[in-house]
């Protein structure tokens, strides 16, 4: 089974993808959409909208896991992550079809046993768990990798389908 | 000139046709695209893209005017119309490609002179400015409208085009 991960953004979009074989799971590929700041919002947005498309045809998940939104305090920042993850979603219910999403406390949880993991012990746990030589960078990547993790280890009961 | 007014929500979106002739305006068509409540959010915003797409298809605006969100104090609300917002986004540069966007403080001022003007007198400088019979409804409906009038009357120079 192939899953994407995918960390919502509108500047770096992260995205990881991972192959699942029984208990086994491996990194197939992972890396970041960046969209060009000089541009529109709604341009960048349709950038990441082709950019995501091509990813999801290239690979072909059976399953996409995205990062639910958690709310700081930039109201402005987070209304344009918002507007990406709207794109994203939709991108990828027609792309894919399959579609979870866990909230950042979860996937924490089930990497690192610990909600409140902070992103070292989260960037070697993603290492660890897909035997890579060094820890994914950026950040963005990571994140989403952990994400696709989080829903390989997920009981099918338990993960929250949004389809 | 077709202009289409877009007034971006998850649940309940409006959308408002008008044909400008010179300084005459008048509508073609206004209405809503509803969501089904008992569908996930990924679902209803992948409906929202293909009812806008037919929209826009069936139109042809020569340009899309988008209303700029007012965030209000409902975080949850507000991440939703955001992410439905980005995907309204998306949909109007894929398929039209000239999108403007205007807060409601500009939409209020141009139709009435009053940036602070209230849903009733919103409504009726609409139906004032289309010649209709009746005011529109929904609110949606006419809050789309209103976008439309408004880019209508913006001098070029003076519209803040996002593409």
């Amino acid at each position: 089974m192939i899953i994407l991960g995918i960390d919502p953004g509108y500047a770096t979009i992260g995205y990881g993808v991972i192959e699942k074989n029984g208990s086994n799971i491996r990194a197939v590929d992972y890396g970041t959409i960046q969209t060009p700041k000089d541009e529109s919002i709604p341009v960048r947005l349709a950038m990441l909208d082709e950019a995501l498309t091509k990813i999801i045809r290239k690979f072909k998940p059976d399953a996409v896991s995205v990062e639910e939104l958690f709310f700081n305090t930039n109201i402005t920042t987070g209304i344009k992550v918002a507007q990406a993850r709207g794109v994203i979603l939709v991108c990828a219910i027609k792309e894919c079809g399959r579609l979870y999403e866990y909230t950042p406390l979860q996937i924490k949880q089930a990497l690192t046993g610990n909600g409140r993991a902070d992103k070292k012990q989260m960037q070697y746990m993603v290492k660890t768990f897909l035997n890579l030589r060094v820890e994914p960078r950026p950040d963005d990547a990571a994140d989403a990798l952990a994400a696709a993790i989080c829903h390989a280890g997920m009981p099918e009961y338990s993960a929250r389908i949004l389809n």
